[in-house]
């Protein structure tokens, strides 16, 4: 089935708290900060892994230990479920990585 | 030491010819396209081994199959050889990809 | 649909050249070497991406540049077209990584 | 400087307390459980950068979410700081990746 564009109702309770519209797209944006470069990696790791799964991949860049995160789906022209799935997904892996 | 900028002289030998520079900006950039996210993140993860081992880190952006870099050096502000070596890296591990 | 143990005429066409016979165990085996852990760490992340996607896991060993798999299915307690499906896909991306 | 084998009381005090001597050998090893194959190889990744950069390498076996590691240094015939240094990151990492 192809993924469909997100009601209004649905973009109030789908989309994690931490994530921000992007300005002039339908698309939602989040900054990861790190310790280092290899805990950013190993999370970028994790998240390939099910990007894979899903066949839906981020939109993101990396410079040592920041992850500029964007989501959105091609398929549907915007944010279906995809997306915000995958955004709890990167929120549950960054929250299971100690930070000290 | 400290890594120092390059000269006018080492930045027609050591850019390689693939790699253009950045507007605004004393860096070098190029975009690598591959088949699929597959081989895309098996490069990515060669050349974050390589960053961590030289202390040297890209700043990556990556959707799909498709990844651009930007190399600069924070600590002279501007290109070292350790851009021009990273670079010279990155070519030979995509060339080492065969595509089909 | 679960996994089902591969048929004598199935193994004969479908297990790749290169990899055979675990003994006393209905498995397959194959030993990579690369030309050092950055290869072989990339490969490795290549057939992971693929692993998850399948829901199929090796049981991988690595020392530096030698990659060691042995590949059953546990849900069927021995060989499955998984196996051979992703036999094949790494002898692929082995393949695809140009070795000098 | 070559590596050197570790004196009696640097074992007592360098070896962390989760790895144990490997039976004919002068080795130690530690069995890692992660809750799935994401979180194992994640942990992997962090680990392979390490290795990288401190030119030291684990023997490791994984299957899902179990990750086996041996660890000596070739270069000294036996445990040397490198092996140590190694376990201990190795637990730091797997201490931070939250089981839950």
């Amino acid at each position: 089935m192809a993924p469909v564009l997100l009601t209004e109702e649905q973009r109030k309770t789908l989309i994690p708290k931490d994530w921000s519209m992007v300005e002039g797209r339908d698309a939602i944006k989040r900054t990861f900060m790190f310790k280092d470069f290899n805990q950013a990696f190993g999370f970028m790791t994790r998240v390939a892994l099910v990007a894979e799964q899903m066949c839906h991949h981020p939109e993101w860049f990396n410079v040592y230990n920041k992850v500029e995160v964007v989501l959105a789906t091609h398929d549907c022209g915007g944010l279906s479920t995809n997306d915000t799935t995958m955004a709890t997904t990167m929120d549950k892996f960054f929250d299971e990585q100690k930070q000290n």
